[in-house]
């Protein structure tokens, strides 16, 4: 496998910032109400100016969370970083940011994976008799994943899916002293992913799901998030998904996040109580 | 066993929210008695209105916890995570609220495994020649979840028992090297699992357990809640079980919380230190 | 060993509530002298109401905290853990709780492993040719645990041992890949136990022991309390035991805590820095 | 290989202090106006007066930060420890720093390791017959440490790079049961260092990279600071550094730390939202 | 090996206290400079006289801590842990204190190992065929520890070494499944002890080392304190340590804490920037 780099081709899309906050409902309810209101019509003027982009596709979606690791999420997707922090430094300027305590977050990148083609790439590439890392092989490659990210655009740059519930979960391929995904060879990695991914497809119709990488950005390798308005299914998937040999052997995960979409506009009626 | 999928079949029923307060006593102190009074009235109102459902059960129970991890204990039960995030905005409305401090919580469904009928589904299945996943095979397993979902409907939507003690855990089977409970033949987890549930048989009388699912909805894959007049029993029990191979080999365990239930009625006495 | 279930017999005493305390010189500070006399009396006769039990043994008891994890401890020993969550309460209404900030604890009950009765219950039963959870069986043990609990009355309702220091630990028993406490044979489980309890006889002069299993009720599995009036010994017994098999294998410690006994008449004197 | 010491020898430089704040929007929306204007003025200026050294090279940078983990980030280079403990001191004199949350912090020193010259020095030594650790051996390596470091100057004491993002990791190498770094013996960890660093060799055109060693300093063992005009840069080397054998088989991560390095005088900017 | 316990016999001589505080820069700039500065005299005067012993030594000693997991670092010596207990609350009484944030502490005692005259003493009580642990036995091994103690007084009962900075850590000896050096015999300890002090001996003119054991004292089994003027002398030590035998494979670290000394009387000038 000598003309067989291990490493898979990635093609990378939007910035990606998920934001968690706890609401500060004991400060909130000393202020006046009119200041409230006035407050929340300000923020929520805020967010609906993030909320599409120019082609109207949402770009940043608000959700109510279930339990203490936070009250609210924020879910941005951005053209860049320097974009991603414009928007949590605008976010601060609001009067009713006061109110909100950043707990936890996630950076990220919008990720597609490509075991596959990367396969295919690489064996051309050789058949070719381009010496790894050459000037012509760096080209071939290139040349693939520019491909690759012209026909596979509208997963790139995602909108927010428009479903009734949320879950995100961030995860590593484990590195144990035995089980190391990145000590198996290319060709068994690809097979696993492959029957992994076949599970996906049977849940296609009722779970989106967009997969980000943060390898240099955050604390996990991949952020997953799903979208369905039946939260069972989150699980039913997931279960199903934790036997297959990938998840089984070389999958570590962290927190597990557990939300509900909530339209910007409705924010003024969550503060009191209604969802 | 290409014939038989890995994943056993499960039920789910009731959405399940835990939530653990720290109650803020120096706050409260400083408030004058006729303000706490009618705060703990409009508290307590709340509470009462959220205890019962239509048909007169108990899914909305409060507990009085011992430690430092946590003062008072609600346990919701509801339809949906939808009517749980309900829940919890709607206490967060309260003036109480305000001196309730939420430091853990667990969100999760309620769960019946079904490793032997799960085995019987597939077999028949297999009998029948569908192949795995075709239309025949899903309807074979959907009408076997239906019956059951049918059958099970009391253990699928529980009331919260009537019992003096609380214990509630959760828990993951292990993933580790060469113990690794997904890897496991699914006739080697349905025996273990089927031991496993003797031991709870034989004290059947003496605890009522309610286990719920949490993959995908919380950071650990199951919650256990136990409730027992006597909770020395819960030490029993679970010294025990800690003995089964299921346990012995392949549980991991969180962190545990014991607490009296508290009646609604007498959460005034409680603040004046009675319990 | 088909007639030997792995679980040893134990016996349980007193329910037991440590309670770790941070004490806010800061706020303490700020209050005028005569108010923190009248809360120091106070909260003295509170807790030298709750001192003794009607026998006069020693059932609260107050230690000062070296380090940061804690200034203050109590350690309560009651017949419930209604008892010690009345306890818990009772001490919240005073108003020098204000001042105590609670950053830990421990919740369990005063354990008597029974490794040597436990085998010759079970072989007896074995020998009469009762069959396992059978109704002879259960008497047999029940009979045997009875005798047990009225023999060992005074280790199973201790009180606090008189001694100038204290020292605190949580454990468990390993259950890792190939050392796994839970899956020792009995016999071999029994010899490593009685080996362990050879060294703490040697000690048994200089510290007095008390252990509480805390299976279903905290985060360990067991804590430990030694009482010597020499806290160097508390490092040579714990030292020696780390080299025992039982501990060298198979032992997982928590956090340690040290600590000297504070009369509590001497509460006042240990404020203004005098201990 | 007894003419050989396991360990290889490192050449020490700038003493380095990653410095991690939250910023305090809520207290500093409180403070009037022009009161603010004068506190980032004056903020401002001691940080310029801080950001070079007497040759103009960047000593003390400024970067704002995505996500939770902080808001700003202060990057210091100095030729001692003294001299950063002089810097926290002067900035914590600043009124601005009321504001500044410190959440975490890395204390390091530049370091190049030298496994190849390091090979070359020992086999020069025992060539000549040295035995290890005598006075000749001694002074062989002192002058080839000597010669090290007057070769490398500009790599050990470095300016911050002008690149638009910064990323910052610890890490160690692992001390596992079976796969131990510091148990392999010294040749195979010098051609694995030297695998690992043809990957970075590649992405020399577009990523600069500080290494600073911090083992008996923090609790890493090293600090990587990457430097790039484009994130996904990031990214794409440190996942194909993951495949290589020393970071598969022996390299353990901590959290990673993403931000966008922000001009000292857009500082006041940034607190309107702007960067 | 019979006649031969696996427990090496250890000198305990100072009880010793670190105590780590942020200092509350916010509130210290809040008060009149008067004020700040009379307090600022009372601490001083406080920790003057704590700081040498009837004898002049150095008891007590100040350090100016890197980072932010502490601003100032106290280090206390004392004859017995009542004693540090004392300390503790004294300065607990004053002004100052109140802007301390005493965010972590280490309590332990000054140890010596005696592996070499352990292993002399068990075998001249065996030669004199005294059993293990009979009247004889023990008294051959109190003599021994005696005659150690007295000639090692310096050691045991250190006063704070005069250098500029100090290094601490916290460490264990692992307890693994393969790796378990509570499972390791004797003699072999022995000689891994021995090449591991054959490196503390080469660094001894340059770093100044204080052990303390913390075993059943705090949580982890030893700390280790490290004194030099130039600070590269600790990293390069402890990466040199980490090869030989008995740290890569036996050793388990903990944080890591640098700090410079500060002497007393500087206090007031650090508090304005001074160092």
């Amino acid at each position: 496998m000598s003309d067989f780099p291990p490493v898979p081709l990635t093609l990378e899309g939007a910035s990606t910032l998920h934001q968690f906050f706890r609401f500060d409902w004991k400060a909130w309810r000393a202020v006046p109400a009119a200041e409230r209101t006035r407050m929340v019509n300000d923020f929520t003027a805020a967010l609906q100016s993030l909320e599409s982009d120019s082609s109207g596709k949402v770009q940043t979606a608000l959700f109510s969370q279930l339990g203490h690791k936070g009250d609210l999420i924020l879910l941005h997707f951005r053209n860049s970083f320097e974009a991603l922090n414009r928007v949590e430094l605008q976010l601060a300027q609001t009067a009713l940011y006061d109110f909100l305590d950043l707990r936890h977050s996630y950076v990220s990148v919008v990720e597609l994976g490509l075991y596959e083609s990367t396969r295919k790439t690489y064996e051309t590439a050789a058949a070719k008799g381009y010496p790894e890392f050459s000037p012509e092989w760096n080209l071939e490659v290139e040349t693939s994943l520019q491909r690759g990210a012209e026909a596979m655009k509208p997963r790139l740059w995602p909108g927010v899916p428009n479903a009734k519930y949320l879950c995100f979960y961030p995860m590593d391929r484990k590195r144990d002293e035995q089980k190391n995904w990145y000590s198996v060879p290319f060709p068994e990695r690809q097979r696993m992913m492959h029957e992994h991914g076949m599970i996906g497809r049977r849940y296609g119709d009722v779970v989106k799901q967009i997969i980000t990488g943060s390898i240099g950005m955050d604390d996990w390798e991949w952020g997953v998030d799903l979208f369905a308005d039946d939260p069972i299914i989150f699980k039913k998937l997931i279960y199903e998904m934790r036997f297959d040999e990938v998840s089984a052997e070389y999958a570590l995960f962290g927190q597990f996040f557990l939300a509900l979409r909530l339209q910007i506009d409705k924010l003024h009626g969550w503060m009191e109580g209604k969802v």
